[in-house]
């Protein structure tokens, strides 16, 4: 056992800082320089209109945890930084500290000490969570690159490849990438995708440009309140049951059996903690995002998932933990 | 090389969370209630006037976080956490988030993109190294149970055990627990203590409960400015030139030459990076912090002490990395 020391206190206290400088990084286009071959605080200072001094103590932290890499003065992309901060980088994501670090999320956390008395978000009108919130238009432009990889696994374990007549009912799309990626691998798929109007304006764009728009169809509105249609083979909710309660998940479940096939399968893309609550890491830490920003969400388990969607119907559920990534995957079926 | 993925980012740009969850873990008193034996998210809700749910998610992060550690549904203290976050520990350093996490703090971080850009602090009046600024009165009184582990070490790097005749020059006292710490292993010590009159009072109260009040002396106003007196054996500079630049450090150490006696001593306790500037890593991103809350402050290397030294005076410095702790000692001699 290593001496207790109040070092790891202190970062944890001071760990604002990391989200301070992260967001500034990509503001100023730091890592997007050091791409193109500015590798000096001298050079990348002049590039990125700011001063050497602040440049360099940027740049060391950044070294510091791992974003860069330092030899000599020369400042270099360490692979992650490579592959998602980098704006020439297909992979970018740098946007989404535009999303996620939004004031009107930050204050969120600004009284957590009344936010873990009162049990749910102490920002009014129920948090980030009500659907017209504007933070949604900047959450579907800025997630979208993010969500590339889960939505491939999506398309590969609902089998998009074999080109069988698919209609799809993909809730609170967003940007539109699940649908899309499936729309994409299979020829046969008609994606009906749900979402309040302005973002779907979006995932509309995402659509187009992805060659699919003429199989891709607006439903605009809540998932709670809109009219599904029937005889869908396919449903996906991702990202979206952690916003609530689980009475309100098996409202919408009991919805969503209603208008699959008796055949059709729903498919979950969540943070799905183990039974511990405390692993894996991402997953299970989403729950203290859910708290400060929600009045009802969390970071369910499997066993919790199972409960509700046998609640709802839906007799068969499996999980699928995707690889590199902190969410899951549940198929469920009845 | 494990492939790329952005949850170091995500991770990253959440940070600000882990500061907001362990403030609030204080201010709840949880890790005082965990070792008093409450260890569920239920009993401790109870004890911390919380909901269960809150604490619940709050208990899960900090196992995450390795503050607490978790068996079934029951919560114990990481070791940590029991040395500096529970209030019956002698070493409980807790409240240093009263004046870390003070709002006039943390908003010199909220636009770090300026700072950067700027190379110093956004912040009105050169942000908190402004003398009178009320943070260092929160300061003396939080930091220094943190403290004593260096004090000592200086303690000893000073040979006060020997009990010589020993003129002490304590600037930036602060709580002034480094002056008494030498006072208490030398009955021949005398402590002349420097700092603005509202912080000596906290100073004082910790002279006197240490025992050393008659041979503790205040200088009251600033470092710059007041008149030392001369004939010092050794002269204590701690956690105070980090806050300015090169310049106002040597004029400031041609001062305190200046005090002392011909073979005195002047020791300095700093946050001193590697000439990489990034490792160790607490040090080194020390300079962060002092570019967003000073208006010239850095974490200076060794080498670059060893000059500003050498410019006032002092010709041989030599350096101490204290264990156990993020600073250093440099002793500095003629």
């Amino acid at each position: 056992m290593v001496q207790p020391t109040p070092a790891h206190f202190f970062q944890t206290v001071n760990a604002y800082q990391q989200s301070a400088a992260i967001k500034a990084s990509i503001e100023l286009g730091v890592f997007t320089a050091v791409g193109e071959g500015y590798d000096t605080a001298e050079s990348l200072a002049a590039r990125c209109s700011a001063s050497v001094k602040g440049m360099r103590v940027l740049c060391d932290f950044l070294v510091i945890h791992q974003f860069l890499t330092k030899e000599g003065d020369r400042y270099g992309l360490a692979p992650d930084a490579a592959m998602f901060l980098d704006k020439n980088s297909r992979m970018y994501a740098g946007g989404i500290v535009g999303f996620l670090l939004l004031p009107e999320i930050r204050q969120a956390f600004d009284d957590f000490t009344a936010v873990v008395r009162r049990g749910g978000t102490v920002l009014s009108e129920g948090g980030t969570m009500s659907y017209e919130h504007p933070v949604w238009k900047d959450f579907a432009r800025s997630m979208m690159p993010m969500m590339i990889p889960p939505a491939e696994a999506i398309a590969s374990i609902v089998k998009a490849n074999e080109k069988a007549p698919m209609k799809v009912l993909d809730l609170a799309a967003g940007h539109g990438i699940f649908g899309i990626t499936i729309a994409r691998h299979n020829p046969n798929a008609r994606i009906h995708a749900v979402d309040w109007a302005p973002v779907l304006v979006i995932a509309r764009e995402h659509a187009t440009a992805s060659g699919v728009a003429d199989r891709w169809h607006a439903l605009e509105g809540s998932a709670f309140d809109v009219e599904f249609g029937g005889d869908y083979d396919l449903a996906l909710i991702t990202n979206f049951h952690h916003h609530f309660s689980p009475s309100t998940i098996e409202t919408l479940m009991r919805k969503v059996h209603k208008a699959l096939k008796p055949e059709g399968m729903a498919v979950t893309l969540e943070f799905v903690p183990n039974d511990d609550r405390v692993s894996p890491p991402d997953a299970a830490s989403f729950s203290l995002v859910m708290l400060g920003t929600t009045e009802k969400g969390d970071a369910y388990t499997f066993a919790e998932y199972q409960k509700m969607y046998q609640n709802s119907g839906f007799a068969h559920n499996e999980m699928h933990r995707l690889d590199g990534s902190p969410q899951s995957v549940i198929v469920s079926r009845r």
